[in-house]
C-alpha cells in the first residue's frame, strides 16, 4: 500500500515534535511533508527533520491563496499544531485545504476536553472548526488532555526543578478526576488516529491516565519519598483571577495567558471538564475503546524519569512561555 | 413497564401539538404533562388537551427557579418546542431541569440542518445547546429538515390557495436535495427518539423525503395537470437580502424574519446543509438508520391531500406569521 502522506504545520512546536516522533516510528506507512515558512526553511531545526527523511515543503499561511493549495495537492492528511494564539491562521489553511481536497484535516485542537463557553482559548477553536464544518472538509479532532509534563509539583527539596514547570497543581479539593497524558504519546496516538477510518469526521479524545490531583501528589511523595506541602488552589480564587485577567488582557500578553491558564484549572480541575466520561457525553470517541492495545507511558514511569534526572523541560527554547509561567506562578502565590 | 413522564413546553404551537399527537398515538407509553404559563391555564386548547388525559402544569419560564425545579421533579422526559425568538427561555428552563435530575431534555432544534455559523436562527439554538453540554445536563437535539406543508409554490389555478404558504421554492438552480418531512410525522418520530439510549446525547435527523425543490414541483404539475411557472431565486438575491434585512432587523420584526426566510433558503437551497448526508458529517444519527420501517407520509400522499382540498393550513392562528409571510414573498417577487 502506498503510504499515507501526511502534511504538518508546526512541526516544530512541543505538540508538532511529538506528532513527527510519533509518524515517523510508524515507518514506512507515513511520507512526511513539514510546511514551513518560507523564512524558516533554512533552519537546523529543518535540516534534522530533512536528514530523517521529511519533506521541508515551503509554506506561506500569509500569502495568497493559490501557492496553498497547490502545496496541498498530494496530502492525504493535513495536521495543524500552531500557537495557542495563532488559530485564526486556520481559516485559509482549512479553505486551501477544502480546494486541494485533503482528505482528512486535523486542526489544532490537542487540549483538554471542556464545552464551548468554558475557555477563551477552546472557544478560539471552535470559530474554526465551525469553519471546517460550514465548507464541509474531512476532519478529525483530537484532544490530548493535560500534559504530564506539566502535571505535577516541585519538591521542596529542588531536586526536580530542573524540569518542573511549577504551574499550580492542586485545583479545588485536589479530588477532580482529570485525563493526562505524555507528550510524547501525542504522536503515537495520531498516527494511529488519522489513518483510521472510525475517527473520521469526529472528535477524538488520546489520553493515558485518569488521576486526581491529590493522587498526582500522592504518587510523587511515594516515589520521592518527600513530604510535599499541600497549596489548594480555591475555585473562588481562580474566578477572580479570571475575572482581572479578563479586563486587562487586550493590553497585556500576560494576562491572557493568566486568564487562559485560570480557565484551564477551573475546567479540569473544578468543573470536572477533562474526563472520558465527559468527552462521551460531548460525542467524543476515545483511545481506551479503540486501542485498548495501545502502549501508553504510565505515570509513575514518567515521574520515575524525572527523579532520575532524565526528563526533557518542555518549552526548553520558548523563553516567553517559561517566563509567564513564572509569572503565573508568583500570581497564584499566597492566593490559595 | 411504568410509562415514561414526558413535559412538554409549547404544546400549543406547530411542532408541539405534533409532539402532543405522537405521544398520545404510542398510547400508555408516555404519560404527558403540558406545561403552561400561569394565565394560558383556563385557554379551550389545553381544556381539549385535558380531555385527551394530557395534565395541564402551570409552568411560569419567567418566575424564580424553584417552582420551575419542583414541577419537573417528576419528569423523565423535558421536550421545548418554543417560538424561534424565545429561545433564550431555555437557559433557566435548562438548568431548572439539571436540577430536578430530568432524564433526558430535548431543546427547541426541529428545524433544518445547519453548521453553526450559517443561520442566525439557528445560532441562536447553539447558545443553548452549549449551555446543556456545560452543565452536562442529557439531551438529545432532533431536527427535522423542512416541513412538507410550506415546500411547494401555488397553482396558478388558485385551487391550492387555501394552504400554500407561498414561500419561495425555486432556490438557485432547484437541483439542490433538501431534507423534507410531513409536520404531522414530527410527533411520531419523537416518540420514538426520546425512549431510545441511542439517541441519548446525540443529534438526531428525522426526515421523510429528500427532494430537489425542480422535483416538488415537477410531482406537484404531474398530479395537478397544471404548468407551474419557474421563478428561480438566485444565490446572489438571497445574499443581498441577508445583507440588507441583517442591518435593519434590531428596529424592525419583519425584517428579522425576512433575514432570517433569507438564510434558511441559502442554507438548504444553495449549500445543501439539510441532508442526511451532511448530516452525519455533523455527527448526526438519522431515521433511516435507526427506524427503518417507519411508516412516513410520502410527500406524493401529502401533495394529493393538497390537491383534494383536505390539507390543513400551518400557522392558521398565528396572524403574525402568516402577514409576515405574505410580506416576505412581496419584498422576493422580480427579485429572481
Amino acid at each position: 500500500m502506498a503510504p499515507t502522506r501526511v502534511a504538518l504545520v508546526g512541526a516544530a512546536g512541543q505538540t508538532g515534535s511529538s506528532i513527527v516522533e510519533g509518524l515517523l516510528e510508524a515507518g514506512d506507512q507515513f511520507s512526511i511533508v513539514a510546511l514551513t515558512r518560507p523564512s524558516s526553511i533554512t533552519k537546523p531545526a529543518n535540516g534534522n527533520l530533512k536528514d530523517r527523511g521529511v519533506e521541508i515543503r515551503s509554506f506561506d499561511l500569509s500569502g495568497p491563496e493559490e501557492p496553498l493549495v497547490e502545496a496541498l495537492r498530494d496530502i492525504d492528511v493535513l495536521i495543524c499544531a500552531i500557537a495557542a494564539t495563532d488559530q485564526e491562521a486556520q481559516i485559509p489553511l482549512a479553505t486551501a485545504a477544502k480546494k486541494a481536497q485533503v482528505k482528512r484535516f486535523v486542526p489544532c485542537a490537542f487540549i483538554t476536553v471542556a464545552p464551548p463557553g468554558r475557555m477563551m482559548l477552546r472557544d478560539w477553536k471552535e470559530d474554526i472548526y465551525n469553519h471546517i464544518k460550514r465548507i464541509h472538509l474531512p476532519y478529525t479532532i483530537i484532544d490530548v488532555g493535560w500534559w504530564y509534563q506539566i502535571s505535577y509539583p516541585r519538591l521542596p527539596s529542588g531536586k526536580i526543578d530542573y524540569v518542573a514547570m511549577n504551574v499550580p497543581t492542586l485545583i479545588g479539593d485536589g479530588n477532580v478526576p482529570s485525563a493526562l497524558t505524555d507528550l510524547r504519546d501525542i504522536g503515537r496516538y495520531v498516527a494511529k488516529i488519522v489513518v483510521d477510518e472510525r475517527t473520521l469526521n469526529k472528535y477524538f479524545l488520546a489520553y493515558d491516565e485518569l488521576l486526581t490531583p491529590n493522587q498526582v501528589v500522592e504518587e510523587l511523595e511515594r516515589l520521592s519519598g518527600d513530604t510535599i506541602p499541600r497549596e489548594y488552589l480555591s475555585e473562588q480564587t481562580l474566578r477572580e483571577k479570571i475575572e482581572t485577567a479578563s479586563k486587562l488582557y487586550e493590553t497585556d500578553l500576560s494576562q491572557a495567558f493568566l486568564k487562559a491558564s485560570a480557565e484551564y484549572m477551573l475546567s479540569w480541575g473544578i468543573n470536572g471538564d477533562n474526563t472520558p466520561d465527559n468527552a462521551k457525553y460531548l460525542g467524543y470517541l476515545t483511545c481506551k475503546e479503540l486501542y485498548p492495545d495501545f502502549q501508553s507511558i504510565s505515570y509513575t514511569s514518567y515521574l520515575q524519569e524525572v527523579l532520575d534526572g532524565e526528563a526533557k523541560p518542555v518549552y526548553e527554547d520558548n523563553e516567553e512561555i517559561r517566563s509567564l509561567t513564572i509569572s503565573l506562578r508568583e500570581s497564584m502565590d499566597g492566593k490559595a
